[in-house]
């Protein structure tokens, strides 16, 4: 039986810092028709794609600061992405901020959920490697305060058996990091899904727009191919309250080509039909991580401090 | 003080396999004077530079495959190429196969050494990865029998002093495997030098030559970006015994970005000023190790069999 998943990377344009989430889930629930319109039965939205990319800026109102922040998923304007969603018949990702209560106390996650067709939500992962810091750099044209922001994940690498295959979850700056993609290649994930919001320059950095979405390129396609995986990178793009970031969305096979492709940095479909056994070929031979790798040599990898 | 070092990449074309170590050296000592009159300190010579890559058939009479193992290093017609880069003041990277006598008998490897500008050996690698099979298959038009020749390394994935800075190694298909990059990244490694052999055809996969060449510079262009270092890729090239062989030998910076590479299958050299200081940027923001790293979650990285 062959296990062909039409995916659709639903890239966005800029979330306006005063948008209601009412007007972000008409956006996204757009893309949602336009890719069922064309057969998708998988659509991938980007990192916290409910709202700005609030981490750009030091809020010092915590109730405004906790407004990004979903309590429950699905809960309030998001209920009709998940509802439409489910009469379409189309699955998706969806990256989000996370505010969890637990037992001791509130914990925030920059998150992501896997959701089926049906509407139910198949899992979670939360972002491990978040960039940036925990503090303000007054002298800096925007912020990035992950650290301060948000807590690193807690629930590892998994990979979930949906839409016919193993699918993955990975977010932002995780994609640079060979380790998330091997993680869950070693759990023998196909597809991973992957948002993200990466500003064009880095004030940090002296490297060019060009330069930087190479980087973004050259992780993907490596991680894929090193994997025998499809990759799937979603970008928040365009200027968003005065942050220029990265669009490029992207479809990428398990030979790590790049097979669909966002031209614009606007709300934008691009769509493939990926067929998961393409990845046989690659973890049979050259990627046969069970055979090929040397775990008892790789001891320092997993050194602490 | 500033660190640049001037590295030849030295591309060999392909050698017979009834070449003589005298006519290799030959070349070797060719390519090792024009780099030195072109300024080089460190050349980079391929994978099992001496002989013809004997892994590709199967050799049935001991003595034969016998000869193509160095016992001693150097030894032989191999002397004049230290002495001859000694006098120029030049190091080197070369790979060559192994024979090593120890006290529980002969052990056969794929290895690289490190020389210094003095002629004398700084550091020495054992391939790890070896790629193919340890048993012949009649029916491919030429083998790959590094399992059969080679033991896997047993010296780790060491770096070493040298040139100024911090200097790595490693050997063909080790390119492919991000943990080797890792690896050497968490010891500090500024310059990963790396010889190879590949057939620009695989007779295992549908791989275009296009396609491989793509796979060889990504592993190589990732490896360097995700752990801030240089990386000096050195190519066995042309057609050799029958066999056709990948190009392409290039210098690519810290930034993962090609900035010298050779144009021909023959004998050639890349040369490029790498400045050992370039990767101080990478190595103090995205991809300080220490920092950004999250070793405790990546446990299945060394889980063996």
């Amino acid at each position: 039986m062959p296990r062909v998943v039409r995916v659709g990377a639903a890239q966005l344009g800029p979330i306006a810092r005063n948008e209601p989430r009412e007007a972000v889930v008409e956006r996204l629930c757009t893309l949602l028709h336009a890719a069922a319109d064309d057969g998708c039965e998988f659509v991938v939205y980007p990192e916290a794609a409910l709202t700005a990319f609030f981490p750009h800026w030091y809020i010092e109102d915590p109730r405004e600061l906790d407004a990004y922040f979903e309590k429950a998923m699905p809960s309030g304007p998001v209920n009709r992405l998940f509802r439409e969603a489910a009469e379409r018949r189309v699955g998706f990702y969806l990256g989000y901020a996370e505010a969890a209560e637990t037992a001791n106390g509130r914990h925030h996650f920059n998150s992501a959920i896997l959701v089926g067709r049906d509407g139910s939500i198949i899992g979670k992962y939360r972002k491990v490697h978040l960039p940036g810091v925990d503090h303000v750099r007054p002298e800096l044209p925007f912020q990035n305060l992950e650290r301060l922001y948000f807590e690193v994940g807690d629930l590892g690498f998994p990979v979930f058996d949906a839409f016919g295959g193993r699918i993955g979850m990975a977010i932002c700056n995780d994609r640079r990091w060979p380790e998330v993609y091997r993680l869950m290649g070693l759990q023998g994930v196909e597809l991973i899904a992957l948002g993200y919001n990466t500003p064009l320059f880095n004030p940090d950095a002296d490297q060019s727009p060009e330069l930087r979405i190479f980087h973004n390129e050259l992780c993907m396609q490596a991680g894929a191919y090193q994997n025998a995986t499809w990759v799937v990178g979603v970008a928040k793009a365009g200027v968003e309250e005065g942050v220029h970031m990265m669009a490029g969305s992207c479809i990428i096979k398990p030979t790590g080509e790049i097979v669909a492709q966002c031209k614009t940095s606007g709300d934008e479909l691009a769509i493939a039909d990926c067929d998961l056994d393409a990845c046989n070929e690659g973890k049979r031979s050259e990627f046969d991580l069970a055979s090929n790798r040397r775990p008892e040599l790789y001891g320092a990898l997993v050194e602490t401090g």
